[in-house]
């Protein structure tokens, strides 16, 4: 049994990696810390495990001592120090967060509005997308799991931009998100009698996660991508969408997209290419570390229109880090996140 | 392993008998029927499904033909002459419908309009209420699944009535049931402009679970309840909450009743009486079997008031059925129904 | 024209004052307070209004010296002062707070905690449930706003305690509030996450509101009436129903409740009560200052269950003060309430 | 007073003029009619308006007989004969549906596969959008009254188009709506289990406002634009926003944009250009005629995204008629229309 440990446990995206880790045969929870919550139980905040996980929040390091690998999920800047730690007792460390995500400090500055520490890490680390970075991670030791957008939005673009069937490289993305990324921390904009009934985009062209995503569509491609990146906030719980907009090269037509992403893709479990026709649906992913996709042709202005939803607790943050962890140990990839998401 | 079909598996209750059974490591699906969707797939009806379970409805011979148990989820009248046919060729019937649920003929025919055909089935067939009768379950071929509000209610007043604590027979009991409890035929009431931020009563004193309430109730208490029972519909997808008015003896105080229910359901997995001061809340049980059960005594007016939660769609169908079967089978009850609930 | 004021405009309830007496063709607002947005405008706090309503919050005292008549939401224990304010300078001064609305000090101190300092101020103040109490609102200068649960809970009662028709004294209530209810600030219970697809009771058989419907009950009863209370946060926006379930005196029949619930509210415009076989649904009384009452009985028990609806911000408490005023001003009771609430 | 009527009164569109026409006083309703609904009241179907407003629907024809404006709320393809007729006995005209929105009738056969067969009305009839076409509407008797999307799209990029500051002729506009958009029938898609916590594009490109949306772009534009427009289905009841994408010219600076949206739309009551750093959110439309836009420069793309939001039964369909029909008779504009729109 692998001794797994959470770092931050009380947010939702630690949290999450709780529950879906109950599910896991070859894993055991060991350790959950929480700064806010020490020594509360995990079900007194989160009751549908009252009964089952019972455990209570320790302190951060008391995770570390006791865990083969940990997952971490905490504010940025924070994850360095735990990272150096599992490097040194040779301790798998999986961050949720953004501290690992990006290759390019000054994008981290600019950002986040903070320096690397530990500048050598960063040069160990791996940006978890499993699909594309599966043969890296299996060597890594530690793991910057990426963030919920980049997730959906990357993995909808990956094929199209690694055979370079975009005619421009400024890419438009729509995305929109349920409350849960917003975290568990009270806040306006999640207060229900406002964001109920209630529909709009935030941090318009300036949401942290631009640069990451740049970064991996930039390397996917092999050349500089740029995007117009627009989150909403969808009134509801989970899931994400991206709608994406991408005017395609006069040569390429639907066939050729359509036999391309199905190359990529259907050998992937966690990627479902829906049939032409069919139109990804949060819905459809809630609850599971699935990635649909589909695929939608513009025929009157030659551009392809590509909807990517995930739930971003699960394959944009929790089930994603565990597949990784999956990957890391040699693991069938799938376990553990076996899921049958609900339809209703 | 265990050859599982589902009779009726387009509608919500059935299609949740697959996704659990899914979950279900004794257990392989062997055929799926549907009326209205005769030669779809599973997934076409519920894409969550897509590549996971692609299984086409077939004909309702073919289920039985094929299978070890049968759930039948059906319209009332119709699953009689199926459980009949698997007890000539004795096969296991799990009934997620009314017409083994209620041992009156005359209620049957007064509530639901209808006759008994095959009178002696009804001799056989068990009320599957399984933390009450367990026993039987183990030796019956035939099972009626309870209804989805009954099982919250009769959970509910269990281990008062058994023990006569009450201080009328006549009880008023509030219940409020997400939408998926309505099914998934369109309808007025479910068309979302108008069920959204909507929120009513229905069927009001006279929907058709109040007599297997008071069959039930009355054979706990031994002698006859009356209930005046109101469901409401929650804007919402899954659960049912029940809220039981029930004036105590003048002997009786609070502790008893702390104890007593918790003497009764501490040995049950599935039955939670929450610690004093908790409230039961319907999201802490979607997507899982758990009935939560919250007791708040009204020293005012010394009254009870029991709070009662389960998901209509789990405990309330699907996951009681399948609890019965791994009954019958003289499996883990748990097998299967080993979910993690969400709890955002 | 009326100079009104609002003091605590930037609560729900005081907010909701404003967008109302904006559509009162008699009535000025012309100052409007808060501590915590001083300076700040209106609909910097409420979009809805930008272009509409941009005035600035100013202190409490500015709005008294301004102005005809007061409203005032504030918490409790905050009003007195301001009430003999308004008493001394001659000037009307409407409480939407629960100051005002107990007869009885030591029933205040009880559930509140607090004692009266102005106990005179009591003597002449009037509880402002309009059909109820429309006479000795006509002669008043302070009126306690009754609270939104009691306003749903005594028009559905009326008729029925004024004409001794229950057969127990005993009466057990449900009630059901959308979370406009809960208020502005933040909670956990109001959590997007947390809250959206829920569904709980709160301060069962304990909630302050308790003691007022006891209070108001009793006068129509002309005896002691006790409840069993118990509200529910329901997952929407705006609204309260409240299902009250009465066992009927013997000789009752439905037909004479019918009668009476008519006799009692056909010349009121804003007390609907609706045709038999129709069913109170809070969706039709949201926006507007309705209180939609259907009626049911449950001939197999005798029992009466009456289902009663407010808009909470409206009837039950915006709307209502409006109301007041209108009847205290000698104005036409409708004035500024003659909204058309959506049915979608 | 106006006599009005409105043919298909019993849909949401004609039931949202029947609900702002009550507020008009310059108006009263004398006849509603409804093939389906023959006989039956409108506040049968609308309960909101028992008592307030229990017309019975009656015969189309009746309608125009009895009135001097006609609204009509139709299936596409029926409006014709009664514009006709409306022309022929002197009355206004304005209908809801697509049939006098496109001036090419090789559109309409394309996108809705019918033929115009009263060629000439179609000369006479105008489009309106009533900030852009009000002279054009003054001086006419027959509205196409723009559709719920073309109009968020069109209001947001008129000033950018009119003074051609964008860089492409190619534009992406991601539009989201709310269910009340897709009307009053039942249909799997607003089914509540299904819509209620689900988000997806529906129609990708496809949608019948697409040449709607172009022709009135182009006209602004002077030239040919074309769109790929995206329309997203809200799990919510009213509201459309729309985020668009428009790279801009190299010499156009931000600031330049903020002066020219205000240069157009200070002087229009209906249409608010928030204030810089302010975002258009869907809440604070509804139940308004407002179109609220926020602009946001995307400095690192020269690109800018436009955020357009109205409430689309009300300034998508209603409210803009009723302002049509204001502008038609030389009324104030805003009459019927002072709605004031909750913010929660």
């Amino acid at each position: 049994m692998i001794k797994a440990g959470i770092i931050g446990a009380s947010g939702y995206a630690g949290a999450e990696v709780v529950r879906l880790l109950l599910n896991h045969e070859d894993v055991e929870i060991v350790a959950i810390s929480s700064q806010s919550y020490l020594g509360q139980t995990f079900s007194s905040l989160y009751p549908s495990f009252y009964t089952i996980f019972d455990k209570e929040f320790v302190e951060d390091n008391e995770v570390i001592d006791q865990c083969d690998v940990v997952f971490a999920s905490l504010p940025h800047g924070l994850s360095e120090k735990y990272a150096l730690e599992c490097q040194k007792l040779n301790k798998k460390f999986i961050d949720l967060g953004a501290d690992f995500r990006l290759d390019n400090e000054d994008d981290y500055k600019e950002w986040y509005g903070l320096d690397y520490h530990e500048k050598d890490l960063h040069l160990y680390s791996v940006y978890g997308l499993t699909e594309v970075n599966r043969e890296k991670i299996k060597e890594s030791q530690i793991i910057g799991n990426p963030g919920c957008y980049p997730t959906s939005i990357t993995l909808g673009l990956y094929p199209l931009l690694k055979e370079k069937l975009n005619a421009s490289t400024h890419i438009m993305i729509d995305s929109k998100s349920g409350t849960t990324g917003a975290g568990k921390s009270l806040s306006e904009t999640t207060h229900f009698p406002k964001c109920n009934e209630s529909f709009h985009p935030y941090k318009v062209a300036v949401h942290r996660h631009t640069p990451e995503i740049e970064q991996e569509l930039s390397k996917m491609y092999g050349d500089k991508i740029q995007v117009t990146f627009v989150p909403h906030l969808l009134p509801i719980n989970r899931g994400i969408i991206s709608t994406i907009y991408v005017p395609l090269k006069k040569e390429v037509n639907e066939e050729d997209i359509e036999k391309i992403y199905h190359d990529y893709y259907d050998k992937e479990y966690f990627v479902r290419v829906l049939k032409k026709g069919d139109i990804a649906d949060l819905k459809y992913v809630q609850y599971s570390n699935f990635c649909d996709i589909s695929l939608h042709f513009d025929k009157r202005t030659h551009t392809l229109v590509i909807v990517s939803c995930i739930d971003n607790m699960v394959k944009g943050a929790a089930g994603q880090a565990i597949q990784n962890m999956n990957v890391m140990y040699g693991l069938d990839e799938t376990k553990g996140l076996q899921l049958k998401g609900p339809s209703f």
